[in-house]
């Protein structure tokens, strides 16, 4: 930190990669430095940013020539001496670690908005950012520019929080929202996203739940001070939702949605964290959420029902979050203060196959022959799954039953379907869907 | 401050008032403790309690004597030495003024959640503050439990806000959901919402839109980073939307909210602030804030739209923002830190005579004979006011005509509707209600 005046402190920013977000920071800060100046007595000076090609023009406005700015050393960058806060915007796990590492080890604070590399070893770098009294934020990590992290450790961190549920990957839930609104079929929607922009060329990372899982390992570890990874969170994806599941979740009062669920399901340390497509009813309002937008729904003893809503991607939107962390990281720095993290012991994550507070919506496919039905409300019974309703839709030879059952035991439904697998009659299990519980 | 050992620091609460808010903000801490003490190695005491009745049996769980704990002298409590912090809870303006300016004086950091108080005295306690260089927090001042002022403040500060649309006021949007889902009338919605103890016996702040006024200038405040006070606010309020203006609106594809507007009118200390009825169109995330619910839609240059949403007012949501609140000056008083305000410069406000850019619904009843409508258009042209859409509705030997304009400038739309009272065909002039933009 360099004091050109009384009243003014310049703090020097590297940045560690400057691709879509790099950019989009750079020139955010440029545009605002004077403003941020004015109310907060912070000049912020991109002093440096590691590139891999330097041959490219990205064409950032910057203070300082160019050349003296871009170098290929992100070490260098990360442990500079004329870097007083590190930007890390490279993705991937292993370097980023390096980097970051190396920076909270000399004394910088740093901000990230790398999801991967949080949801596998978030634990190891806040413990090293505590060690080290240097702030380590990362609010473009989760959800984009929506503020989620900053009131999670903050505004929240002495309520109750009972559960979150999120919509926190955009992508499947452009795919969802077009399949619900457009009546078209998965492989032609998420067609379509790729067309825009909106999925990648393979769409596995989010129409699997890979992506939301992360987000939801952070989420979690944040909202209730516990150590969770992302393996530690059970994921099902889109790809086999069909056009008549969301027909039929329409005709119910429904909207299928890809929705993350962390909750406390007893002591302190004890979760459960996961991601599957869910039955959300039409008067909540997660299910208003359209388009690639994101929300978080934060059910909290004290302060009741909350959302945060925004876009959950894109260049600028991520950017404004890693802007917001960066101000905070340069006006912790200027006071020789930090945001602290607490202990985060491991989590005692639930199994999935331990709920057992849901109801499910079960697709059956039968042969249209008497006392099928029977037979098949027989192994619900004796399962101890009570049916709250069933519908009843003839196809040629075969019918399609679609059951909401009552609050029910994860491995109780399981054991239902395997029995009803076996039946001569029962030609095959569709969807098998959760419903958001109130 | 205390130490007890050397990871947890005692940190002593007084609290000034215990009414409802004091009440669930003395269980909450009581209740929270443990995990806040662990999770952030600071430990909430609460030692005094200044209240205006001592005979009166507040079921607070304590861990000191009630006798030590309570007593009628709140400003011996506000500059106690056995108070670190002070929560003010008592609402009116001049003593809680009083006691507030005492204890930053003191140097004792305050939070309150009193908006009449901020929205008339902010900037020169906001100020003493600074020059104490102590915290004064106020996220329940607005909206509750939603965290807005913590994002506005730290999140955002750097984002380039374009606006802020606000469902602010619990009771009105209540009385608006009633008569929209219902179709009930005003009268009928208002004395149910008073039976239930949404609305107040004199529902005048209410209804009028000055508690939304006062919460408006407070988010220009914080949004803007200029001084705007309560008498700035143009307000109207929504005791003279009838049946058939909410049966046009749903018709037309909106929905009719009491929207709080603060927006960036030209250069930085210019912003426009206002609270009035609204027509909002139902594909806008604020359409679906049903009930008592509030939300905050955000407008950003750079992260785009945001809403945070949630319980507006109520006890335990009130105290679940004083209780992040308490934790935030914890912990910044345990690292001699403090959140900083900038310059607040007393802003440039707008007239709402000086708006330009608005669309309009309006309601002219005139008499039904030949002719009416191309005077009625006439005078419309005249004052390049230019219509979107018209609708005509007979009545007897009335018509209602039911416009929607173009933008068009609010003094050309005033000089509109002064010209057509004056003519003999119009009757009456009914509802001037402007629609949300995008």
């Amino acid at each position: 930190m360099t004091d050109q005046d009384a009243s003014v402190t310049t703090v020097r920013v590297g940045l560690l990669g400057c691709g879509t977000v790099g950019t989009s920071i750079a020139n955010l800060i440029h545009r605002q430095r004077d403003e941020i100046a004015t109310r907060t007595g912070i000049r912020l000076d991109v002093t440096r940013i590691a590139v891999r090609d330097l041959s490219v023009d990205r064409g950032i406005e910057l203070a300082h020539p160019a050349a003296e700015v871009f170098t290929g050393d992100a070490m260098a960058v990360a442990v500079a001496d004329d870097v007083d806060v590190v930007i890390e915007l490279i993705g991937g796990v292993d370097l980023p670690r390096t980097l970051i590492s190396a920076a909270l080890d000399a004394g910088k604070p740093v901000v990230t908005g790398n999801k991967a590399l949080l949801a596998d070893h978030g634990a190891e770098l806040f413990a090293k950012a505590e060690a080290n009294r240097v702030d380590l934020l990362f609010e473009a990590a989760v959800a984009a520019g929506i503020p989620l992290m900053r009131p999670l450790r903050e505004s929240l961190l002495g309520e109750p929080i009972r559960r979150v549920l999120g919509i926190i990957n955009g992508t499947t839930n452009f795919i969802l929202t077009k399949m619900t609104e457009e009546g078209a079929s998965y492989d032609e929607t998420l067609a379509e996203a790729q067309a825009l922009g909106y999925a990648e060329a393979d769409p596995t990372a989010d129409v699997e739940g890979f992506d939301a899982g992360a987000k939801a390992a952070i989420i979690a570890t944040i909202a209730f001070g516990v150590e969770v990874v992302a393996d530690d969170v059970h994921h099902e994806g889109i790809s086999t939702i069909t056009a008549s599941d969301i027909e039929y979740a329409t005709r119910s009062g429904h909207v299928i949605k890809l929705i993350a669920t962390a909750e406390r399901v007893g002591e302190a340390d004890e979760v459960a964290v996961r991601v599957h497509p869910t039955l959300v009813p039409l008067d909540h309002p997660l299910a208003a959420v359209r388009d690639s937008f994101n929300a978080v729904f934060i059910e909290g003893g004290a302060v009741g029902e909350l959302m945060l809503y925004g876009r959950g991607a894109g260049g600028d939107p991520t950017a404004s979050a890693v802007l917001g962390d960066l101000i905070d990281a340069a006006s912790n720095l200027r006071s020789s203060s930090y945001a602290r993290f607490g202990p985060l012991p491991r989590a005692s994550v639930q199994a999935i196959e331990q709920l057992i507070d849901t109801c499910y919506s079960l697709t059956i496919l039968v042969t249209d022959e008497p006392g099928v039905l029977s037979k098949v409300a027989d192994a619900f019974g004796r399962h101890n799954v009570s049916i709250r309703s069933m519908e009843q839709e003839g196809l040629d030879d075969e019918a399609r039953l679609i059951f909401i059952t009552h609050q029910a035991a994860e491995r109780d439904v399981r054991e239902t379907l395997a029995e009803l697998k076996a039946l001569d009659s029962v030609r095959d299990i569709g969807s098998v869907l959760r419903v958001v519980s109130s």
